[in-house]
């Protein structure tokens, strides 16, 4: 930085002046406002590039189906911040988000990147079979085990057999024209998997989404972002609901009332 | 709580068992995905009513309009987090939000309670003129400016003359059959008050984006949440070009490096 | 700002070059380590003053009172943020502080405040016996119910008699010199709120905490913050036990297998 | 959770009932308030176990060198947050805790575990001389260099050949009989990491920090969450001074006004 240069910042999301305001090169009031979704945006900020109709509909899909999965850890977390914070929406907003991590929103990352790894430098797949597939899919899976390393993706604590999400994701795409090289490996995957770690696991809700997410264009280093921006519709869902009816303080209650002094605890680490 | 009696957390947005996810009592799977858009679930889960094609045609205008202002204090807040901690996206997307306050975001919740509290009891108002409104709005900022209170809505930074989305919100909700009390108090705000207030100020844009959301019917309490929800996607926008194309450490070294040490900082409070 | 200026950022906290680092005007490897405590260093930093040894006691068992009330709602969202994203500690401890406003951590700031509104003008009060205190708190307690207003640091959901903390910090504060007019008042307040308010309430922990701040010396306008950074060593103490003995799960399983959906939650907004 | 059992949730940390509150075992009111300091408490609560005078004093002083670096970024990030939201310090402070990550307070974290790794299974070490550590060092490092991992707690941006730090921090846990295998270890790695790496590094505070924190028996897995309790009381400095002299405006403007719309950072994922 030169004494008398100033230091420039540059962007290519948005720009005002006292009569326009442009968002990725465009007339926000004249070109933007009502006609487009806010679904839309999102995909178009995230990448620079405005999805194709087929691109949004797999997109939206992705974030109705994360949105929310009832009491989670973060939802419940949210809740309690706003009973504690009742004046500050964004502190719990935000409280609920900071729960996005590796164990349960990082499966729909875990997923994108891992597939990604396997499919990156494979040229054109149009012509594949599923045998072609399954091949690929056992030769991903066969090193996984081998260097020790989770599959993720696979297996629900819930829906132990079946996660109903993933056959309508695999649809969905399918019928955009979108099941694209992650979303075939990771179905592939779904075949093959009980020969090689020896059980049989649901393909989630959560992996599926980030194999569509991946063929859809999006990328990787963002499917944990898609997964908090569908999270924050579902955490306003349930800031609205603890609002009227709220459940903060009986869990607080809960946890209080049944606490236990354990004085061994303590001694352990003496 | 009773000795023997679990406590019960009700909710009326999700519950799941193994084959099953429903979501504000439809199924997800069979029903929801791929047949609703993002924003069409936001509002869904915020007030637990599907909006009509019009109410959601205005909501998604309106989080287009509030998703980004450029290097506003909240993304240069994130996109110096993500450069601090790059290992936790939900971090520098919390930090983002955190920023949502009174001071920028608040704007949209201000102004969506501050008209609410003159039409909240006015009953039917379709045969209401412009002079009709013209009075109310004379009536209610004469009222604020006598206790002292600031109007929220009027005036921006930038768009000294006329925030550009302000007329096109209208007019969107207008098409909609959705410009109800809210919006046509706040419009005659903008008509009667130099006479009041002595200058000329543009009805901003988070101002009109708040009377929007509540003839559009979202909740008041809540108004904050949807500015926030709307950022959340501005924010995702910011951190995947701070990925490629980094100005945190740019920031960082124009602060550090013109900071001047003040002894009289020091002293003043001594 | 001018087209060639440098924009410059003053501070009175800490600078450093190749060879030193200055903290608060004082060299910090040779002059401050080892020779005061970490207490000493946040009161110096919250104020550019550096406490006496009586301000600093008073200090310390302040923070020592406020870091932790075992299971408290912020340290269950902090506990269950750590269970959903354990690869990011500060995350959860940030959570854990979003909790810190109005309805807990907020006495303590508002005790303060509330005080501070009635002795900030009052000169020199090192005469005034129990009398004219108790006269001064009947008149500020009197103008506060005639105003609508709560009065804060009056009562606690456990100690419902006598909160064991409010006699100590008087004392300690008494000890030290340092009982002045915030604590003088406060203690008035004990003594006159029953005929005022029709019943007999403790003075809470979290008030005298804020009145002994005052006294002490520390700003009004970041009582809160001492109540954060006391709650913060709280908070690693529950995240230590968490990483160790978790209670997230349970919590999480507690919450989720006693849900039940309520569809009138749904038909009470349509 | 059988169907009549309540679940418990146990705790080392605190319990309260109507007349007392107990903190890790011992009376609040009547046993610790004005006994202990804060430094204290917070070494206890994370450990569980009482520090002695020397465990404490390397403790404190850790805290003290690792509170402040001045415009940090995460410091810039909390002031930014207090500027767009001003009514909510908790938000602030958590802002500027999220940037608390891998890049500026992780290196405490990193190189204490670092070390420990080497360390861990040495058994009595009380004979060894610098020899002998050296040649620990040089297989440490070689290893290290072989794996291809960075070696943390070398080298820093402003203190280019000494940070003022290091020295100081050995010389106190020399002082309290504290230098133990971590600091025996990072103190050869400084005498023998120029023949291995290629040139020469100085050993910097925060390595310094997680050395001397891991040899004063605090957990490893806690590392991060003393940098990031240290760092709340600098941000209470930093907030304190940004609500008295703020630079958050003038940091929005410089950055705003000196936005570049780059359309090619658009082009260049198309």
């Amino acid at each position: 930085m030169a004494g008398d240069t100033m230091t420039q910042f540059p962007t290519g999301i948005g720009t005002s002046d006292a009569d326009h305001i442009s968002l990725l090169g465009h007339d926000l009031a004249g070109e933007l406002l009502g006609s487009l979704t806010f679904g839309e945006l999102a995909y178009w900020l995230a990448t620079k590039r405005r999805p194709t109709p087929s691109q949004l509909r797999v997109f939206d899909a992705v974030l109705v189906s994360l949105a929310d999965h009832g009491f989670t850890p973060t939802a419940i977390a949210a809740r309690l911040t706003l009973y504690s914070a009742p004046d500050s929406l964004q502190g719990a907003i935000a409280a609920g988000l900071l729960g996005g991590g590796s164990r349960f929103l990082g499966v729909t990352e875990d997923t994108g990147t891992f597939l990604h790894a396997s499919v990156a430098d494979l040229g054109d797949t149009a012509g594949w079979d599923d045998a072609a597939w399954d091949e690929l899919a056992t030769s991903t899976l066969t090193a996984a085990r081998g260097a020790g390393k989770r599959i993720p993706g696979l297996g629900h604590p819930v829906h132990k057999v079946t996660d109903p999400r993933t056959a309508v994701m695999f649809a969905i795409a399918d019928e955009e024209g979108l099941k694209g090289p992650h979303l075939r490996l990771f179905e592939a995957i779904g075949r093959v998997h009980p020969e090689i770690i020896g059980r049989t696991l649901p393909l989630n809700g959560a992996g599926v989404a980030g194999a569509a997410l991946a063929d859809a264009g999006l990328p990787l280093a963002l499917l944990r972002g898609f997964a908090l921006l569908a999270r924050t519709a579902g955490l306003i869902g349930h800031l609205a609901e603890e609002l009227e009816d709220p459940i903060g303080p009986d869990v607080y209650a809960t946890v209080d009332r049944n606490a236990v002094y354990t004085s061994n605890a303590l001694e352990q680490k003496e």
